[in-house]
C-alpha cells in the first residue's frame, strides 16, 4: 500500500504466533537504515565484578561449572543473589489465584573475563552456554511443581542488566506464563486447521536475514519491535533443551552473527534475548505443533501508555525493510 | 507467607481482569515507602512551545476546542502531528491478517499554558478533559470501522511522552486491541459463572486508597507494576464515554488527589495514565461485565527479557503495602 509519494500507509498485521495485533506506521520515523540506538550499551571496560574468575566467593552458590570441577572454567551457573523466586519447597497448597512463588532464578555467566561479551565469543564458545542452559534445564525438569524454564538475556542497564559481566538467566516456573499459554493456544488452532506446524513454514524469502544448514533469521511478518530478529530450527522440535553438541555449534555460529550485525547497523543497541520453547510437563498433543526459536530484541523505542493499555504495538519499521537491512549488513571476517 | 525473620516470601498471584500471572517477589528490592523514582519528570519550566496558547499555528489540524470557537481555549483536541494511524478511509478490503492502517491519532491539549501540569488542574477543569474524550469518542465512533478508543496519557520523557506540556492522547482502532480482547473473555467468563460483573466487586478494605461518592481508588490485589492505581467507578458503566457533567468533577477530584499522592510518594515519577473502557459496538452482552476504570502506572522499574519472552511480570511491592503507603500520605491543602 504505498502512497502517491512513495511513502507507505500504515498497516495493521496479524501475529499469528502470539494472537495479536502489530500496527506498522513508518511515517512517524525515519527511513529503516537511519535507525541507531541513541544510548549504545555500555563498553564493559577490563575491569573486576563478582562475575570475574577468582571472584567465585562474592557469588551465590555455584550450581555448576563447565569443565566440571576446574578452577579454569569457562561457564558457571549459579544462583541469583536476588532471586524472584524461593527455592524453598512449599507446603502442599490447593490451586487457585494464589500459589508460592516457588521456582529457580539462576544466572549463566557467559565467559570467566570482563570484557568479553557474547558476540565475542567463538561458535563453539557460545555452544557451551546453549548445552549449559539444555543441562540446567534438565535439572530443573525434576522438580514437579516446574511447569516452564524461561531462558533469557538481558545486555546493556536500559535493557534491564544489571551486571555488564556477559550472563543469561534462566527462571523455572511454577506456573505457564501468559505469552505462553497465548502462543501455544495459537498454534494449536493453526494445527487444527492445516494439519501443519505454523513455525515450520514461517520462512520467506522477502524475510530472510541469513540461514545455515539446521536455522534460519528472519524478520517476523508482524514483528512487534522494529528490528527484532528471530533464529529458527529449520527442523521440527518443540523443546529447546533437545539440541544437541553439533547443532548448538551451528547455532551458535548464526546467533553470533546476528549479533554482530545487529550491533554495527544499529550502533551496539542495549537488547534482549529469549528462548521460546514448550512447557515441560504437556499432554504430548502440543508437540506436534510447538517449535521453539529465539527472539532478539534490539532496544531502540520505548513502551508507553498506548502500548500499556492495548497490548498493542506500534513498530515505525516494516520487517521486509528491516530483514533487508540486516541481510546486506557487511560483517568483518576477524571476531 | 511470612518468613521466620518476618520478610515476605515470593508470591504468585492470578489477574483476574487480564487472566495474567504476576509474580510478587519482595526480596528484591527496599522497603515499600522506600520506593522513589531515579529519573522525576523533568520539572516544566515557563517556556513556550507548539501547544502553548498563541502557538494554534504551528500544530497539526484542530478538531475542536473547549468552550467553542474562543481565542482564550481552555483545551483543545487537535490531530497528531505525527498519527500512527492514517485518517485516509480505505478501499474495501478483505478481513484477514493484514489490514489497512486506518483510524484516529489525536492529541487533547489540557491547559493553555506550558507550566501546569494535570495535577495542577482544578476538578471542574480535569472534568472539562473527560468531556473532551467522551465527545470526541461519540465523534470516531460515527465511523463504522473504528471499534476501540484508546485514551492514554505519557507524562514525562521516559514514559513515553515526547511534549512536555500537558497532554493526552486518543487512538481510535479499526481492532479490538488484544489486552482488551483477554479483558473482556476473562470478565465474560466470571460472569457466566458468578453472574456478576467481577469490577463491581474488586473493593477491599486493605487494598483501598481513597473514596469519593462515585468513585473510589485502589491498588488491584495483582498489580502488574508498583505502586499502580486503579480509578473504579462505583456504579456499573461499561463505557467511560457514558461520564456525565457531575461525575467528571468528582472524577477530576479523585484522579487529582491520586496523582499528587504519587507525585509526593514516589518523587514525581514519569507515569501512564489509561483508560480501561468497552468496544463501541459489541453485540450488548458486554455491557453486562464489562466494566470502565482508569489505570495510572508510575514508571518505576524497567521491562527487560523476562517480561518480554513470559508476558508476565515480576512487582516488587505487594499491593497491600502500596495501598497502605499510598493511603497514609498526607496532602496539603493548597493546589
Amino acid at each position: 500500500m504505498a502512497s502517491p509519494s512513495g511513502e507507505r500507509s500504515p498497516e495493521v498485521r496479524k501475529d499469528a504466533v502470539w494472537n495479536r495485533w502489530v500496527i506498522f506506521s513508518p511515517a512517524r520515523a525515519k527511513r529503516p537504515y537511519e535507525f541507531k540506538s541513541k544510548s549504545p550499551a555500555d563498553p564493559n571496560p577490563n575491569q573486576q565484578c563478582p562475575f570475574c574468575i577468582g571472584h567465585e566467593h562474592e557469588c551465590a552458590p555455584e550450581i555448576f561449572r563447565v569443565p566440571t570441577h576446574r578452577p579454569d572454567w569457562k561457564i558457571r551457573v549459579i544462583q541469583n543473589l536476588y532471586p524472584a523466586l524461593s527455592r524453598t519447597l512449599p507446603q502442599p497448597h490447593e490451586p487457585g489465584s494464589v500459589l508460592p512463588g516457588f521456582g529457580f532464578h539462576d544466572v549463566v555467566i557467559e565467559s570467566p573475563v570482563h570484557p568479553l561479551q557474547l558476540s565475542d565469543l567463538s561458535p563453539s564458545e557460545i555452544a557451551l552456554v546453549f548445552l549449559a542452559f539444555t543441562q540446567r534445564i534438565l535439572q530443573v525438569a525434576a522438580h514437579h511443581s516446574i511447569q516452564y524454564v524461561q531462558v533469557f538475556k538481558n545486555h546493556g542497564a536500559s535493557a534491564g542488566a544489571s551486571m555488564s559481566h556477559s550472563h543469561s538467566q534462566m527462571m523455572a516456573l511454577p506456573i505457564i506464563p501468559p505469552s505462553v499459554s497465548a502462543r501455544l493456544s495459537s498454534m494449536k488452532d493453526y494445527f487444527d486447521q492445516t494439519g501443519k506446524c505454523f513455525i515450520c513454514g514461517i520462512q520467506r524469502e522477502d524475510l530472510l536475514i541469513d540461514s545455515s544448514t539446521n536455522f534460519f533469521s528472519l524478520v517476523p511478518f508482524a514483528a512487534t519491535f522494529p528490528f527484532e530478529i528471530w533464529i529458527v530450527p529449520r527442523y521440527h522440535s518443540a523443546h529447546f533443551h533437545e539440541l544437541d553438541d553439533e547443532k548448538a555449534v551451528e547455532l551458535g555460529g548464526l546467533l553470533k552473527l546476528m549479533l554482530r550485525k545487529m550491533s554495527l547497523q544499529l550502533n551496539n543497541p542495549p537488547f534482549n534475548y529469549m528462548i521460546h520453547t514448550s512447557p515441560l510437563r504437556g499432554n504430548g498433543s502440543e508437540l506436534a505443533y510447538s517449535h521453539w526459536f529465539i527472539q532478539i530484541v534490539p532496544q531502540l523505542i520505548g513502551v508507553a501508555g498506548f502500548e500499556l493499555g492495548t497490548g498493542c504495538y506500534i513498530n515505525p519499521v516494516f520487517p521486509e525493510d528491516a530483514a533487508k537491512v540486516l541481510r546486506e549488513v557487511k560483517v568483518p571476517e576477524s571476531g
